[in-house]
């Protein structure tokens, strides 16, 4: 069967996460729903992350088995058809090969973390990012994610009900930006791995946050990730401030 | 009595726009209703720009007079929680003296507007950009523009339910910039005047983007300016890519 890799944006806040649920509406469940509109029978895809409920996404890749050959435009075409008015987009589709997984090819995933930092709600970008009201210390919140580059023992920063085999992880990127928007400042989190612990991210964020605001020392960081205790976790922040941003294969599926 | 101007970014999408109208939910109604929670009275503000039926803003102003001295933080926050839910936020308070007015007093007006160009259909952008299916040609958009700064009789460029007494105005400037973002390639439009007519800049950029596609020449634009006729504008783009975006005063209040 003809495989295709599709790049998929969408909005989190309607949905339950990217995992299919029974009659609960998830991302790739709508994504399959269109599937069957255009080859009707049950469709199963996988994808590079199963974000968690209200997280969104630029850039998460998923692959689907076709019966027919398919011009991969036409497929995108008629799979954005299928998907309206839902916010999930297929922003690029590619036929691959058959030993092409999106989930298990993946070398690394890439995520963005959006803070805005002012005490004005949101108004145009309330739900894309994680609002908090006070500025951040910058040069000390990137000291702290010193400590976690590199390969550790992340239990510190792993849900109680994450089900990976291992807490090691090596973590190849986490760098963080102040950007200055119409909104106003925000800081985006730049995070890279070749696989993450469930909530990883979002409980870097959560104590780099308390280094910012000079609640936590940069030092603190390392002592909570040596500690190897979910106890010593900062606050984990919350899902609308995540994207998916980019899952980097041994070929660009999409170049 | 002391008079505050307000600094106020709203979604424009739930409203009729600024202007305050009976039975219908205007921006200018939400804010006079927020300051009559704080004193309880009838408020009447006037605003810098009158913007229409979901056009938003980043730096609209309005002046208010209040019976009682109050802190400026103070009041931009009672504001603020009064506003809740609704998508209008007060970013920036100050007391002004009694001879500023949000309207008559300003310089400039600057309006930002958004094109997101790409197939796939807008997910986190949805309702904050024009999205079109198709790139633009910049440079043949940016010598269009070219034709309409300066100041000229903008009758092309103003809709029939104008109430301007002259259809004559300085058109300061008019940049276009592609910018690149996650959601994909955006076309920004920076425009600014002392005022404008009704629809000017929808106008405008409705007809650059005839230019942008290659429909028409940069000298159209020209040749449809000295038309002085409503009939030569090309079709007047949708309100959910404008922004007004900066007001600009002889001395700038929340400085």
């Amino acid at each position: 069967m003809p495989r295709y890799a599709l790049k998929i944006e969408y909005h989190g806040a309607p949905f339950v996460g990217w995992q299919r649920q029974t009659d609960l509406p998830s991302v790739q469940g709508a994504v399959e729903a269109a599937l069957a509109k255009i080859e009707p029978r049950a469709h199963t895809i996988a994808a590079a992350g199963r974000t968690d409920t209200g997280v969104h996404a630029y850039g998460q890749v998923a692959h689907c088995n076709m019966a027919s050959d398919w011009d991969p435009f036409r497929l995108s075409e008629a799979l954005n058809y299928h998907l309206k008015p839902q916010p999930v987009a297929i922003t690029a589709c590619r036929a691959v090969p058959e030993d092409f997984h999106a989930r298990f090819s993946a070398l690394e995933r890439r995520y963005l973390f959006r803070i805005l930092s002012r005490r004005a709600p949101a108004t145009h970008q309330a739900g894309l990012v994680w609002q908090i009201k006070h500025a951040l210390d910058l040069d000390a919140m990137q000291k702290a994610a010193g400590h976690l580059i590199g390969k550790h023992d992340f239990t510190t920063f792993r849900s109680t009900i994450c089900q990976a085999d291992s807490p090691v992880k090596t973590l190849d990127h986490l760098s963080i930006s102040r950007v200055e928007t119409p909104g106003g400042p925000e800081y985006h989190f730049d995070v890279r791995a070749r696989s993450f612990l469930h909530n990883q991210v979002r409980s870097f964020v959560g104590s780099l946050e308390r280094v910012g605001t000079g609640s936590w020392a940069p030092e603190d960081m390392k002592t909570a990730l040596d500690a190897r205790d979910r106890a010593a976790c900062g606050p984990v922040c919350p899902p609308q401030g995540l994207y998916l941003a980019q899952v980097c294969y041994p070929i660009d599926p999409f170049a």
